[in-house]
Order: C-alpha cells, then sequence, then structure tokens
C-alpha cells in the first residue's frame, strides 16, 4: 500500500494520499486549497491516477482542495449526505465503502463536531477528521454540533475498534502525527468522564474563539472550495 | 511494531519512537531538548521503557534532548564514532545494529552532510538523518561536510536499498513526512546529476545562510545537549 501524510503548516491540517500500488488508483482526504499543487505533482510523480477526494466534514478552519482538484483531475468528489456542500459527486452514509483499486475505505457516521462528520477505516488505521484528535476531540460549538452526538461517536463507535488501530486524525497541532484507539482510550484527557452527561458538560464548559478562516472557509466550502472571496 | 513520528515546528525536526511492543524497549532518533518532556509522557503512556536515544549526527539547527534523555530515563546514547560529542556511551560504526527488543536498526554510515552523519536501516524503512531529505539533501558546506562524501553515500548506499524502502528524514519544511527511495532516485532535483563531479558542483554552488541555531546548537550538542548557555 501507498500512504502518504501530509501536513498544512497554516491550519496545521492533515491530507492523505492513499494508493493500493503504483501506477494505480489513489484517492485524499482532507486536501487543502493551497496545497492543490503539491498534491497533483506528487501523485504525476507516483504514477497514481487520482480517482477520489473526499473530506471528513464541512471544515471551519481552511478551504478544501476538493474543487480544485476535480477541475484539475476529473476526480469523483465525496462528502456526508449531511452535508450542505451540494457540490460533490458522491454523498456518504454510514456502512458506504470508497474504493481505489483494491483499497477499501469504511465510511463511520461520526457526528458530533459537525452534523455532517465522518470516519473512514481501513484495515490497520482510522482516519477520524475531527471527532476523536490526538489527546483531544473537535469542538462541538458550531455548524450544528452537538457533544452527544459527540460522545455516542466516540464511544459508540470509534473507541469500539480494536485497541491497535492506529488513528490518523485531520489536525494536530502539537507535532503529533499518529495515535492508536488504545492510546486515546486511556491518556485522551476529554475521554476519561464517567458518564454521557459529563462529557456533554465539558465541552459545553469550554470557551474557545471561533476559527480564524470560519467565516470564509464554510460559506466557500459550501462550494468545494471554488470561487472563493479571497 | 509501535511507530511515532514526531514533529518539532521550530527546527522542522522529525524525532521518530520505536518499540518492537507495547510493554516493552523503545529507541528515539533525533530527539529534540525542548521536547524531551513531550517524550517521556509519551513513552510512559504507552508502557515502554526507553533504553537508547541516538542522534543521527551532530545538529547544527536544534539542541538534542541526548543528555535530558539519559538523565531523566537512564538510556544509553549513542552516535557515531566520527562525531566530536564525547558525552554518548555508545560510539557507532558502519554495520553496528542497535537493538531494542527484537527491533533491529543497522547503522550504514553516511557522511557527507557531516563527517559523523549516519543512517539507520529496519526492514521497509531507513532513516537518513539530514544525508537525504524528501526531494533534498542535507548542505555539506560545514562541519567537515563534503559533497564527494555525500554524492557516495547517496549513490553508493541509501539509493541501492529496493525502491520500496520508506524513506524518513530528519527534516521536513513543506510538511511531507516521509517517501520511498524508488521516488527519491527518480524525482528528488539533487539527485538528477550525471556524475559525481556535477553533485559537487550543484552542491558547492549553493549559497546558504547559516543555520540561525548553529553557533549555540553545536557545542551544546557535543555535550549531549546539556549545560547549553541559553
Amino acid at each position: 500500500m501507498i500512504f502518504r501524510q501530509l501536513f498544512d503548516h497554516e491550519s496545521s491540517t492533515y491530507t492523505y494520499l492513499l494508493a493500493e500500488r503504483s501506477g494505480g488508483e489513489a484517492l485524499l482526504i482532507d486536501p487543502v486549497h493551497e496545497r492543490v499543487d503539491q498534491y497533483l505533482k506528487l501523485i504525476e510523480e507516483m504514477d497514481l491516477k487520482l480517482v477520489l477526494a473526499v473530506d471528513t466534514h464541512i471544515h471551519a478552519d481552511h478551504v478544501t482542495g476538493l474543487g480544485r482538484l476535480r477541475s484539475a483531475s476529473r476526480c469523483a468528489t465525496a462528502m456526508g449526505e449531511q452535508s450542505e456542500a451540494d457540490c460533490v459527486s458522491l454523498r456518504l452514509k454510514e456502512g458506504d465503502t470508497l474504493n481505489a483499486d483494491g483499497l477499501k475505505l469504511q465510511a463511520l457516521y461520526t457526528p458530533g463536531h459537525t452534523d455532517d462528520s465522518y470516519s473512514f477505516r481501513m484495515d490497520d488505521r482510522v482516519f477520524t477528521g475531527d471527532t476523536l484528535l490526538i489527546r483531544g476531540t473537535g469542538r462541538t460549538d458550531f455548524q450544528n454540533g452537538d457533544p452527544g452526538d459527540q460522545y455516542d461517536s466516540l464511544f459508540g463507535k470509534l473507541l469500539t475498534l480494536p485497541d491497535d488501530t492506529l488513528v490518523y486524525p485531520a489536525h494536530d497541532y502539537d507535532g503529533r502525527t499518529s495515535s492508536s484507539i488504545g492510546e486515546e482510550r486511556r491518556h485522551n484527557p476529554r475521554l476519561q468522564v464517567a458518564s454521557r452527561q459529563a462529557y456533554i458538560d465539558q465541552m459545553n464548559a469550554l470557551e474557545l474563539d471561533p476559527p480564524k478562516k470560519m467565516d470564509l472557509a464554510v460559506p466557500a466550502n459550501r462550494r468545494c472550495g471554488l470561487e472563493q472571496a479571497a
């Protein structure tokens, strides 16, 4: 398998390039608008054909690369069926499978950070978007976020995966590139709660500033990052 | 196998944590002085015992964490036998093997960036220090660097590894976390040279500013990062 993790320093976003084999089909998870040229160059150098670009949810902290990638490569684009983006070619729901050659990713509906948040599971790893971060979880105070839903997504889905499942989130702000489900269950401070209500109370007590790019990014991302004002 | 790649934003350094199994022995490659607490916390959370910290060479762009790690965990510390650091407990030479439980790393002497530069090979991957970077190579204009030696290290050693060997460098400045030997042979612009002399000429034509921390880091690193002036 080919796997490349790419980091956008501006928004601290991880983008993932996946393919079964050199010369074959590839997919990208959570591409960043300003980095599309880097992705396309890498895909060309690795002799891959981009067939799908997918966002785990409508991001508020960066503009998505979905639109630019579709224009440049004619790849399919995907987001959850709950998403307000009407520009994608595939609308995902729980249990759907994303395919690129022999590579298969299972879509898990994991709302809470937003109501259109999905995670993607593959063999030994899971791409958790902003639902489960390394030693953190995504905020739940905007874009139809809901801490109770997030508790259910975390404790009812992600944390039921095997302990050694690798965790690849959409962001990290402290130089960490991966974790595991077991590590997060035991050491993620947000997950050390006695009840669903305790999790809800914890999340509601956070007083966070809005993401810097939110006013730009959310409307732009409903159009897959195209025709952005800036 | 347990593998964690950690990034220091200040110096764009990658540090690698490796262990065969949870509960077992671990080693760190290229730890950064200011991040030692993060490493120790992670090692404790993962129920690992740090037995060895190794630097690929005397770094000029950050202060090493070797000394602090040795003080905190009593781990062994290692660098190449050519290194001017007299504080390490193991002095490596070509062909030596680093062990942590069942995990084995083979030392490859790969001078050029400095005269004490080593790479470490393990199964499907190689840790290349500043000898081979992603789409680049380490500068050769100080610390007994030598572009001819670097050419020999690259073309005579690292590029003879199988194409699908993963490349994990000591730094990246553009969000890339790994590459492969085949990718670098084909697409690394520094490696597209017709001869050893062409590589030497190319490196000698670079006009680079000294690393910001060089005057602090090199003397400090000769003491394993302890008793630094700052």
